[in-house]
């Protein structure tokens, strides 16, 4: 686990974590414990032992970094993501190929993980983006009836949600509400990366998916007030 | 294209094939001709100019080269596979990656090109694959009631069709017919790589799809004629 | 809608209640809003006129009410089940059918209303159900992640919720929590009726649902306690 | 098995065949051996003992002959359709039903028997259709890329396929190919009513179904001749 990795802990798999270096490591977990206390189905069972054991076979890079290669005599389990750890260089790479030719007017360069043995989200109950804001970039707002949690991975910028600007840098927090209107800028020189976590899969996998585009004011909101954090 | 790069034509997609070298370019050009004319179900239309314009935006390799990621924007079609060049480079690094943790006693290190929408097959009437035997492999026999066209992209070696060994090497090309037992060696020292295609998915679709594996003999045939091409 | 009649109205569809005789008309109303809010997003629409106008084309009844039948020129739509209407009639002619045959071990004589376009549950996120405890029937205890609101139709008798007894009769309501061990008993000689809704889909579609059966004292709880309404 | 009943034998059911009566029983058996040959693909086992013994519980009419209702604790299997037996009088009355309020110009008041799993085609390479052509009825054209063989079940009329025409009566058979235009007609005060059965489903499946409607004359083809069988 490097920075800028995404690394999945599926449900219902055992997981521990180490860190090898005299070093303290940070990262940010998205869990979607406030939707399963919510449903009052959380499930837990420890390990037996201190660590499990590694079993090199179960690589799941070494089967499927790739993306668009598989083994052939397996038949991937849709509801456990194949591929569990997005190197950075990887999806860095992806971000600036997408860039020289497309980009979305509401979220600029922006790319959702995918479960390989689907096509579809990350995780069952949560999507995962990776965001490239370029240099200059302001964007139009939109709204969904799901939420977002964002993380700044890199650069600095700002989002305007229900009209409140929220300025953002590298490792800052921020969060878009279900059904907020939202829109993001970077008014530098330098390219701003963001990470985010949608609960998308939950309203889609409920028929309860929907979005819409700011119309007025040529797509932007007013700015009324300026989050003073 | 390069020399081991998959290439896709989906179904009623406008292709036109043009070479920009002074050399002849060769490839192996798999269709499924025979299944739809058995259906009797054969379109076809010209486009109008001599070249289709090139949409720079379209490039599936740069919107979904890296196989984990999509635009978050876009709901890939089920039916018209996102990728549709799959280089050779990445390929190659594939078996390399799988070859250190597992194989199948069947096909050795073998690997399905996969439709990046959906997590199957890389067309909804082919299968492709591409295995690489490494040195001193002798796999298992099975079969199935799909059948496959194998090309030999490098590497010699052998097949045991039927009970029929089939010698191999680079460039050449052998089939396996439905339900027929095989099993492949690669007796050499070095890596021998097998590009073929399977109308498995036609049978998976129709509820037809079915293999055995080879149990008398310890799992392999008895040789009882060696074709002589 | 008479008696015993499930009337189904879908997400985001038209309706309003009529009663064209002079009593009152009460029937039992099944929403999903505490889950719609919980992720808050409940939308609400007023249809412009007082009444909307009657389609007779759109009687599901007379385009989907055998069952296995559709118009042959329909794709019947994933979301929006064909079928919203199922008489009484027929209901209880399909438990006597199933009793002559089969029954569950925990639930008797139980059968689920399908969507005819899936075969799956009536609704995104609900399931409804009709079951029959035979004269004399006592159940084993099982529990799911999911829960369940239920209303006694005709006759009487008790079930059994963590332990506690609840006795009930015809008209009355009771509810089984997430994860709650129940089993139900019928000691009269008249059969008993329950009508039930559970949010099975919901957890069914996130990946969530197990469910366990009761496994000590043969299969029934010791009683801790009788429910005094 | 009474006259007008649909009875399915899904792929790899064990199936017998038995009169009970002192009369010869005729019936329509519809195979897709066609297919399955060309796909080399037909497999075949004899039951141990003369006739299998009757498992009432399978009974599928009692358990699934409501089409609305399952059993509550099954999880139907999608490749084997759950009811196998549509009886006539219910067929009928849906007929009847629909023709109230609806019906098709291509093929009048055309019905499609479903698979109660999944709402899709009766079986997995055949769609079975019912289909009443009401007195004085005259269809517009169209074609599929799928093909159909016709029974008169009662009534008479004609079909033009292709441009030619085919009257039928009660116990005929015909055919329409692949991709052939087709239109219906019953010119008497009867009613006529067509049992067919479609290949649809293995275009489906394979993402090469098409339908065209047909333009020119008003929707009708010119008459180029007559069959005289």
């Amino acid at each position: 686990m490097m920075p800028g990795d995404l690394v999945l802990t599926p449900s219902w798999t055992w997981h521990d974590h180490c860190s090898e270096s005299a070093e303290p490591v940070i990262w940010m977990d998205g869990l979607d414990v406030p939707l399963i206390q919510s449903l009052d189905t959380a499930f837990y069972e420890a390990f037996p032992d201190d660590r499990q054991p590694i079993n090199q076979a179960a690589d799941s890079t070494r089967r499927y970094g790739t993306g668009g290669l598989k083994p052939a005599w397996l038949k991937p389990h849709s509801s456990l993501p194949p591929l569990v750890r997005y190197p950075w260089e990887q999806t860095y790479a992806a971000l600036r190929c997408l860039a020289e030719i497309d980009a979305s007017p509401f979220d600029d360069v922006a790319m959702e993980y995918t479960n390989l043995a689907t096509g579809g989200s990350a995780l069952r109950t949560m999507a995962c983006w990776i965001q490239m804001l370029r240099p200059g970039v302001r964007t139009q707002a939109h709204r969904q009836t799901s939420c977002a949690v964002y993380h700044v991975f890199t650069g600095q910028g700002y989002s305007i949600i229900e009209g409140q600007r929220f300025d953002w840098r590298q490792g800052d927090f921020f969060a878009v509400p279900p059904w907020g209107w939202h829109e993001h800028a970077n008014p530098t020189t330098e390219e701003a990366i963001l990470f985010s976590i949608h609960d998308t899969p939950v309203f889609e996998a409920l028929g309860l998916y929907r979005e819409e585009a700011y119309e007025e004011h040529g797509g932007q909101q007013p700015v009324t007030s300026v989050f003073d954090g």
